[in-house]
């Protein structure tokens, strides 16, 4: 029996290999890793006597949500060495207050469970991505989750009031407090939230949530260049003030890849565009959005910053515009192999971001950019369909993905860009982010990880490399 | 000669008593100190000199921006061995992007030069402060200042995506990026704002600029109770959403002070009311925003939950209105010998903090609570007026101040709360915040100072405590 069953109780402990299984690789199947057991506490205590536990034995301890992360940042190495803490069963929401517009909630609640509870008393929790109906709370407080609504509302660190946590030692910080204001001493809020389950384990947090927007509006627009869609962001933004929920641009190749591996979804032009910008508008009223966004595309047609506009005028039709959006990850899945990059720079260098990539990535012969993003926010999707028949040779594969990996990080670089934008560094990219962070910040975050995890047992690996995160 | 008028230049360091004086109290004359000099560095390179020195010859540096604050974190101690570092001449705007909304300031610029950039390219910079004339971008930074419009744009460190600063060892960690998603590690961003000038020395931000709304109101309301004003928060937030631009309450002793000091001033009411709400709504249109703002206090009349209300219809019954609320310091200052206290709660326990205020602050004969503060984000401020004749003997005053934070901070204990909301720590605080925080929280945030700080050089007295912030 694991000695984690006589702490707990058996029932919170899982060793037998089909038990632990969905437990130890990522969705995606790329990271795999083994463990000595996976451990699902049921309460916040339950979580303090695992890290003792933990702590005592210099377990490494892998804090995991619900695994739907794009860096690997929740499963264990190969070593077998480390426990898998998955905090599925403190799924709990433990308060809504409608009037001081806060939501407090354990963090294993799956996100869909959180915006409902929200929707329940006529609130919004903005946080929304691909993977709502599976991710939890804590999981995307761990890697400060983007999404689609980051340019109205931020990141998921934007709509955070407090944490309750629990220390590498063990330790249990009371919380979550539910303040809108606390001005007393260093954020360590903000410290935990992105820090990749590395600093602390998140055991709950008091949410800030919104009054929806009585009123919102889809529109799809056409248009020649990134620079038109910043150009026309500038419009619509002088037109509907801080009203853009989203703000999105893909690329010729990505909408015609969707096209062709999704032919019954209805596309709204007659011609192909070289690239496209799906908007979505809030506001008070029906009739005030659907005029003053239908002014803003018809302005825009007419100083051609724009080439063809559809707006959505039913539910419906705002729907299959939003398909055609949210293909894209299927149809990139099925296209072949490709290497994907999270990338940000200052929203006015999205054009040169973008030449640079179409420019340089001709030094790989048949590799294709599939560039779909939020724009809004300064952040693209790069990513690089290669050729099918690369696959049949997986060291060239590696070699290639390496080589184009440089050359997007150091486009990005020469622009100051990030070369995580909203998925983390995780394991995937822990190596590329230790060569080309700032190396006085990278000490500062060696030292923060140090102080608050000396023994080195929480996520080994992920975010700062295991010379880097182990004490000299 | 000062060994550092050879490092940089003559002019950038002033020892003179004179020169010196304004630097070495806060404005309020409540912090007093004195210094071997005072540095105005003219470039972010000469801020690395001046911390190089400093951490060569292990001198305490206190960075002072506009030195408006209200906590004493910006002023040295009495042992005249440390220098005040101003950046005042770092008070240059380096860009401004209408598309991106970004705006890059060095730390010494003014607050509200910062927004006359903004608005000069029909951007809002929404910081809004009584000191904005006069404070610093790195001294909002440094504090995380709050102020009226938090409610709807957040803290100081809501609008903040990249910062450049300096090491205490004097190494310059270049920026500011201007990046609206970056997920490379842990925030330290949000670990300098709000450090208060103990972990390192901002020199530029990148800051956040917002679209404003093309139409704001104002209003005026009498409720019965803190509760009427809350279920008046919830009624107007169904009707507008989150275009709550501001909402503050005033209790009726306050508004009779203020009306008693500027008896010229307009009030709108021909009542007395014992509190008050001031609201600002902003939206898309004029008629839209001034039918609802309307259609709102109808409702709220109607249920009783309102007393009375005036709504401004032009901007100068606006102002009118505003007024009364910004005279409350004046009115404070001259009233007599105050003790003042920054607080929060969970916006739904406002009520029940202020009743235990009241119930109270019985034990102190003649003690008079002036209540006032931002309700909706939960921050009210506590003034608790005390009889003038307390002031003919200093010990005594001193001491009923001790009992009366002791009990305002007792409750805020009992509700969890912050005994600083928005005003910071620095040295006035800072015995509250040792004896009040979480012992794990002080532990990890002493580590965080010993990491960023080693020889304890930056601002040492300030947020944490002598003993806590060197090296065991």
């Amino acid at each position: 029996m694991h000695p984690l069953a006589t702490i707990l109780n058996s029932s919170s402990v899982v060793t037998d290999p089909d038990g632990m299984a969905p437990y130890l690789s990522d969705w995606r199947g790329l990271a795999k890793g083994t463990a000595q057991a996976v451990v699902k506490p049921q309460t916040t205590e339950d979580v303090a006597r695992v890290l003792q536990w933990a702590s005592q034995t210099g377990t490494p301890v892998v804090p995991q949500g619900g695994n739907t992360g794009l860096s690997g940042g929740a499963t264990p190495d190969r070593s077998g060495r480390a426990i898998v803490l998955s905090l599925e069963r403190l799924n709990r929401i433990l308060s809504i207050d409608p009037v001081g517009n806060t939501l407090v909630a354990q963090a294993g609640c799956i996100l869909a469970n959180v915006q409902q509870a929200a929707a329940d008393v006529g609130r919004l929790f903005p946080v929304s991505l691909g993977s709502e109906g599976s991710c939890q709370i804590g999981g995307i407080l761990a890697t400060n989750a983007g999404g689609i609504n980051v340019i109205r509302y931020g990141m998921t660190r934007d709509l955070v009031l407090g944490l309750e946590y629990v220390t590498a030692a063990g330790e249990i910080v009371r919380g979550p407090r539910k303040l809108h204001k606390n001005n007393t001493g260093y954020d360590l809020r903000h410290l935990l939230i992105g820090s990749e389950g590395s600093l602390a384990v998140i055991t709950a947090a008091a949410l800030k949530i919104v009054q929806p927007p009585p009123a919102r509006i889809s529109a799809l627009a056409a248009v020649g260049t990134p620079d038109a869609a910043l150009s026309l962001l500038r419009l619509i933004r002088e037109t509907v003030g801080e009203n853009i929920l989203a703000f999105e641009l893909m690329c010729g190749n990505e909408m015609n890849l969707v096209r062709a591996r999704f032919p019954s979804q209805r596309y709204p032009f007659a011609d192909n565009h070289p690239w496209y910008v799906f908007v979505e508008i809030g506001g008070e009223r029906d009739e005030v959005v659907s005029e003053r966004t239908e002014a803003a595309l018809s302005h825009a047609l007419d100083k051609s910053i724009v080439t063809d506009a559809v707006l959505a005028t039913s539910e419906a039709q705002s729907k299959e515009i939003w398909h055609l959006r949210f293909a894209v990850s299927e149809a990139n899945r099925l296209a072949g192999p490709t290497v994907s990059h999270d990338v940000s720079v200052a929203t006015q260098d999205v054009p040169t971001l973008i030449a640079n990539v179409s420019r340089r990535i001709a030094d790989f012969p048949e590799a294709l950019p599939l560039l779909v993003g939020h724009i809004g926010d300064g952040n693209i999707h790069v990513n690089i369909l290669l050729p099918h028949q690369i696959l049949t040779d997986q060291k060239n594969f590696r070699a290639i993905s390496r080589q184009v990996n440089d050359m997007i990080y150091d486009i990005v670089g020469e622009l100051d860009g990030s070369i995580s934008a909203e998925h983390g560094i995780g394991r995937f990219k822990r190596e590329a982010f230790s060569h080309r962070a700032d190396p006085v910040e990278l000490r500062l975050m060696t030292a923060i990880k140090h102080s608050f995890d000396p023994a080195g047992i929480l996520n080994p690996g992920v975010m700062l490399s295991a010379s880097q995160s182990l004490r000299p």
